[in-house]
């Protein structure tokens, strides 16, 4: 059934492949349906800076309908809200445009979606989750009275989920523990992932403000734990051991600018908000009460080594296919 | 980019829904988008004897474009096709169809979907695979003899996939080896899938012509070996086994009309065209050289147990959720 709930389900699983790298902004996906009932769009917030769900979606539905090479080489978030909000010829007039959260109602790094939305004269906006940020809220309210028919709670659910993330770190901090295995379980064969799931995690790390990591990688793989495959900064390090003796011309102890902290408590996690587990079984064990979520990366592959064996029950929340790879988002069950 | 691709891509997902269920015909799918571009209907091939993807696509956008109790309640094949020849009233005048697969044109247990095509008026068909089963073959050229718009081989590598076990049990075998895991690997942990995973299983269980598993599975766990939980039948059982002799009072022997093989020779799949094998390492290991895909049930748990360590490389060819499990088709990779 071709209904709001499919558009809506388009609009999350394009949000979803950005899941943690829009941080510190939440992940966000966007679906422009025209008065015929065509897609003209399925976009997503990919990074902070860079336009939100609405724009990114609107964008692409004014270069499906036109072919506009300045348009199309425009990046910068303000230039294309006020070229969109000078050219759009009522192009969205009757258009209906889905969004998994409420659209943000603020001047930030972009100005207000509402206003985007509300200009360019969309019939019907139709809402996932309703936004608690207070600095973003009322998105609705400038809708509704403007006159645009507004729903809200489509697919709230999961829209929820996607979001989450986002509230955690608002509220504190949020906490996801990242491992690579084969298709068999184990996970200590050496280099294990694509090449893409590798870009993935390097995206990640370029985004946490920590990363944790066990003490016996440090000491057997004498990591650097940076985000080199994509030009991006080397996290705070949380090497999580008892012995406090490291060999510190181990690679990760050679980065500028990067505090390492060596411990046996978690404490120091405090002081984050967005935080990132890389280990094995051991870790898995150590970390679980402070974890919220997992990551797997699944490689396509049986493999002789090691497995985990601590006991967890999780909550599938998204999968992807990363080059043959099987990334998949999870929550915990407790 | 809502083009080709993304259509052909979406019959694609739902055909793969019923991967193995549809033996022994192909698995299909088939998308049809009106005149502006809106999706009227995603739908597939789902069981022999019902509706090929085409007939059920037409059914389905019929129903959307107009509430028809009668027509929703119509599951004869023949019926559903007479029906709307006769009721179709140029709805479908200037609609595309996607189909992975070359519609038939032959008169089997339904009447030919290129007569169907021709008689609705479809503006343009576009194809993935081209026929090659010659009771079948001929669908494009006669819709192309009667004027009508055909492209093929969109997506053509995907949908090649798709059609692969339908090829390979018409030419000899389809062999596939079935496990259930839990996230960790391990696989011997008790009942580890969701229900809807196990009635899947159960479904093609219904559908294939022989069993393989291994003797100590059947002493150790005395399995039925059927498929109660959709009312299907009880496939031929090979035992893989060296020792030959069982308790004959263990439930898979109590089945009537069923043959039961016991042998460490796997020369009697020469005799089947569909067969799945259960089983854990040590029958990953006894039948690579015969198995052509893998099929995997991943729970959303980690437990202790024993895990696989057969070296293998596969190429993931589709991903499903089951209630929670990770359900994936993998392709060996030799």
């Amino acid at each position: 059934m071709v209904n709001d709930n499919f558009f809506m389900n388009l609009a999350l699983q394009e949000a979803w492949k950005y899941q943690g790298i829009t941080y510190p902004n939440p992940a966000v996906g966007a679906v422009i349906v025209d008065k015929n009932g065509k897609i003209l769009s399925i976009s997503a917030h990919k990074k902070q800076g860079t336009p939100h769900a609405e724009l990114n979606a609107t964008k692409e539905a004014y270069l499906a309908l036109r072919g506009d090479d300045y348009l199309r080489d425009l990046t910068d978030p303000s230039q294309i809200h006020s070229y969109l909000l000078q050219n759009h010829n009522n192009l969205f007039k009757n258009c209906k445009i889905y969004v998994t959260l409420e659209p943000c109602n603020h001047f930030g790094s972009t100005p207000p979606c509402s206003l985007l939305l509300l200009t360019l004269g969309f019939s019907e906006v139709i809402i996932g989750s309703v936004e608690e940020n207070p600095k973003a809220v009322g998105g609705i309210n400038r809708l509704k009275q403007n006159g645009m028919k507004v729903r809200y709670g489509v697919l709230k659910e999961k829209c929820d989920l996607l979001l989450y993330p986002f509230k955690k770190w608002q509220r504190d901090r949020f906490v996801f523990f990242k491992i690579a295995t084969n298709l068999n379980g184990s996970y200590d064969t050496g280099t294990i992932s694509s090449q893409g799931s590798r870009e993935y995690v390097h995206k990640l790390r370029d985004k946490i403000d920590l990363l944790i990591i066990g003490g016996d990688t440090v000491r057997k793989d004498r990591p650097l734990l940076d985000s080199r495959l994509i030009d991006g900064k080397a996290p705070d390090i949380l090497i999580y051991s008892k012995q406090k003796i490291f060999d510190k011309s181990i690679a990760l102890f050679g980065i500028k600018d990067r505090k390492v902290f060596i411990s046996n408590s978690l404490d120091i996690t405090k002081n984050y908000n967005f935080i990132m587990i890389e280990g094995g079984d051991k870790m898995l064990k150590a970390t679980k009460s402070i974890t919220n979520w997992y990551l797997f990366f699944i490689a396509p592959t049986i493999k002789k080594g090691s497995f985990m064996t601590t006991p967890l029950s999780f909550k599938p929340l998204y999968r992807q296919d990363i080059e043959g790879d099987t990334m998949i988002w999870l929550d915990k069950i407790i």
